[in-house]
């Protein structure tokens, strides 16, 4: 008998995490002689748990399905709900009853650390009770911080917006390039630098903005730091520096942090402020210079103006990759990428134990943060830029992005 | 005898103002009848009074002034530098020495009020002393503020920019489509809501988000607000509100003023808020919803992402429009685009005169702002659409964008 599949999205969006639902979809939706339904949950496990599911074939005649590759965001919505640690919870038969119910021989989950934590839950209840359910994790996350894979499917397109983002940047900022100013951008991460060592693309030239780069793996020293921009200042008059969000002083306690207790709003609440701030405070009462501080915010996981050909591609093969492998047999693993060569730049697609990279954090190595934490190496860029490569045509509608949208 | 010709770039950049530049420039550099030398001023009227300057054409066998067309911010840098009122100031004669030093005979200055009220004096200052130089205004303003004028360049860049961010927010906004949220993006604009208004742009349809768009140009009440959201979110769980950073209570206080004097940091600095940061605080409060606030800050004005095709068209022929204006003898004018139809768009250059333009700022009309100050009409929608239609390929280099770059 035929069985259905069934595909989850999980955690944060990123701009190619459609990409990779798509890549898996389209490859399920060919083997039609072993697979029956494609289902999409809705809300990963939590929705599926509430039956909320749909039919992806009927994205096919709409044209929907075509259009998920270049929509940003999870197309089939989130969850962040995490499985108890105790597979004797009465959870896990209630899920299972739902896979028997919809008669799921495949359960493919796309998502970062936590959504590993319930493939291998999940998978580990399947061996315990004899379920010959097949689980699998497609890797997503902006953060690049899974273990055991070269990268993460998503990391570089946001990094392409990075680095685009922050060259833009520089470049308005050197409008008045006869005033010293110093502009502080504040990039996602909270303990892995990658997408703010990413910044270091922008630069042209030895001395190009942005000329420091911190990242949350080396202790933040203020004093070091305001030195640092009084010095580049003299060279640099128009100074851009790059800031992970989770810049800390080393012993666990973040820069925003130390501002944060200290303002308090009309309501009594208090006003959190970013790292960015902080800096940009401290900036102006140490060296008088004008500065700002720049969020990157949400865009950097959703915009659709930077994706990355390399990136969406490789999303896509991830997907198609996980489908032959669950029909091989394959389950309680994760799909990984092994870099072959950087020039010219191959990778292949593998799999991995999902036990051994669920809840494990992978930070950027040591060996590539330079000058006391201050810049990034040139084996960084060697091991980022070709990851940003290739332009990704993005169809438009009355002069705007044209999204998928479930309804 | 032949002479030379200037251009000069003022206040802050845009992402197509050095598109005017471009087409200004090439324009004068077929004229080699009329005119010997094309020089750009460096950091406007304050570099060219310390004779900073360049021959624009050392741009062609490079390729650079090619690049300009994509080029995001004032490439020959901008300056902030308001003009004595009084034309006996001893500032006039010195600038006129300094045209007469380098044979100019025309003078083309590309910016938004501050700018006009530059080229009004010269041009008085010319009038007065029998100076035949011809001094012409090139508009641009990303606030689209400018009076006589249909709209200026780069309002459209930055509003397609913000209608396509806003929609991307709204989409990641809804991943967790069962849980509600508030987001809140703040927006340029200090007295005009043009560009919050273009994020109506992102609306799919009747309901879509951004659901409430606040603008400057109506008293912002916060209790209306608030019994807005509570209805809002009724029907849109993810609910995308748009607010200009300048609205304001009607009587002159900034919004974003309330909060501002309360939070002090560790230097006993005020803690500069903004107007959507101080509505994140109220709606939490309020409510007790899961609320966040984007502030989109600079790449408003320099992604190079969004470019409108529309938009850099208008900029490059508003600048060949002023160099065969000034050579048929015009002086004291601003290039003006005066529409002649929506549908299809159509639009011709015209010359106003600068004296009734400078310093005087054009809102958003009353009748174009809907629902007691929440809404925009389709009035503004049939409005702005056609101004951000087209895109731009923008020439990379290693993955990210080529920009023409002044060492």
């Amino acid at each position: 008998m035929k069985k259905n599949v069934i595909i989850g999205q999980s955690g944060g969006p990123t701009a190619v995490i459609n990409g990779s639902l798509y890549g898996a979809a389209c490859e399920a939706l060919k083997k039609t002689e072993q697979i029956e339904h494609v289902y999409g949950m809705i809300n990963g496990i939590e929705g599926f748990l509430n039956n909320k599911l749909m039919d992806m074939s009927t994205l096919v005649p709409t044209g929907e399905l075509e259009l998920l590759k270049t929509t940003p965001s999870s197309y089939l919505g989130s969850c962040r709900f995490k499985l108890p640690e105790s597979l004797s919870d009465e959870v896990y038969p209630k899920l299972f009853e739902k896979f028997e119910q919809y008669n799921i021989g495949c359960f493919f989950y796309i998502g970062g650390n936590d959504s590993m934590d319930t493939v291998s839950k999940l998978s580990r209840y399947a061996e315990q009770t004899g379920s010959d359910i097949r689980i699998l994790g497609l890797p997503k996350t902006i953060d690049n911080d899974l273990v055991e894979t070269d990268h993460t499917p998503g990391f570089a397109s946001a990094a392409k917006y990075v680095a685009t983002t922050v060259r833009e940047i520089a470049t308005d900022a050197a409008v008045y390039d006869n005033k010293k100013s110093v502009t502080i951008v504040e990039i996602m991460g909270r303990h892995a630098g990658w997408l703010a060592a990413a910044s270091v693309l922008a630069r042209r030239f030895d001395g190009d903005n942005p000329v420091l780069i911190y990242l949350p793996e080396v202790a933040f020293d203020q004093e070091d730091f305001i030195q640092k921009v009084q010095t580049a200042l003299e060279t640099t008059p128009n100074l851009i520096v790059c800031i992970s969000e989770g810049i800390n002083d080393g012993n666990g306690m973040f820069i925003c942090e130390l501002a944060s207790d200290v303002g308090v709003d009309n309501f009594g609440h208090k006003m959190l402020t970013g790292s960015g701030k902080y800096l940009e405070n401290l900036v102006k009462e140490k060296l008088g210079v004008k500065v700002r501080s720049v969020e990157l915010n949400v865009s950097q996981r959703c915009s659709s103006a930077c994706l990355a050909k390399t990136d969406l591609d490789e999303a896509i093969a991830s997907g198609a990759f996980a489908v032959n492998a669950a029909l091989s047999g394959k389950t309680g693993l994760m799909v990984a990428f092994d870099r072959i060569s950087d020039v010219p730049y191959e990778i292949k697609c593998s799999l991995k134990d999902v036990n051994i990279i669920c809840n494990k954090e992978k930070t950027v190595p040591l060996e590539w943060i330079t000058k006391d934490g201050s810049d990034i190496s040139d084996a960084f860029i060697a091991y980022t830029r070709p990851l940003i490569q290739g332009d990704v045509e993005v169809p438009k509608k009355d002069g705007l992005p044209h999204f998928a949208f479930r309804r």
